[in-house]
């Protein structure tokens, strides 16, 4: 059984400081208006990052089994939130760009992702419907 | 409606840059035995850090508003991992340390997040079962 544990600490206001298992930390904190001083990304941020970064990282770790030479890759993240509490993401929607790789390659390695290696997107997807557009450019 | 949007983009090795839509960035990264280079938090633990920040934010906000004297908060997030792809979270547990409110007040914010208010929690509940245990220390 492989544990995976992070703690987080109320520092003040609505910021907190979490630290992961291999020590490192990041701050959390929300807008201005909502009592938070925005000094750090927002707890529900993360999740679309930890999708984000999940998927990227199977893809870029398969395409380079295929020892192909990735020139770039970003994505964007877009959720849209329920208007009523709580307030989930009803819709996300992940962009995916990247440079340097065929169609064929970029199209199996965010396949494989999706259907067998990303956990984030495995639970993510229990809860939201999650929609993806792939933007390929081949070298 | 309200849209959350966070950029990822890819450095080298398996090291990521993530931006959010109010300018924070934080890097993500990966072990050393996977390709990584060990340089910022996994993307699976942002989803517990997600959790535990939301939770946190939303108890430290209702007890503020009862005018409570919170002295301390701080939160361990356990995720137990599946042994077989997608490695999801089989289980996760809550443990909430507090010093300072009365136990009732504190029960009452955790419900008031676990029930009602906490986005991450409504969404990863529906992947996972979430375990939670308070240790309530009154001032």
């Amino acid at each position: 059984m492989i544990k995976t544990m992070v703690k987080v600490k109320w520092l003040d206001h609505l910021k907190l400081e979490a630290t992961t298992q291999n020590g490192h930390s990041l701050i959390l904190d929300t807008s201005k208006e909502t009592g938070g001083l925005d000094s750090g990304p927002r707890p529900m941020e993360l999740l679309l990052t930890g999708l984000g970064g999940c998927m990227m990282m199977d893809m870029v770790s398969i395409l380079s089994k295929r020892r192909l030479e990735l020139k770039s890759m970003d994505m964007d993240i877009i959720g849209e939130r329920a208007e009523e509490h709580p307030r989930v993401y009803n819709k996300i929607t992940v962009t995916i760009n990247t440079y340097g790789v065929p169609k064929e390659e970029v199209e199996r390695a965010f396949n494989l992702s999706k259907d067998k290696y990303c956990s984030a997107y495995a639970m993510l997807s229990q809860a939201v419907d999650i929609d993806y557009l792939l933007n390929i450019q081949e070298a």
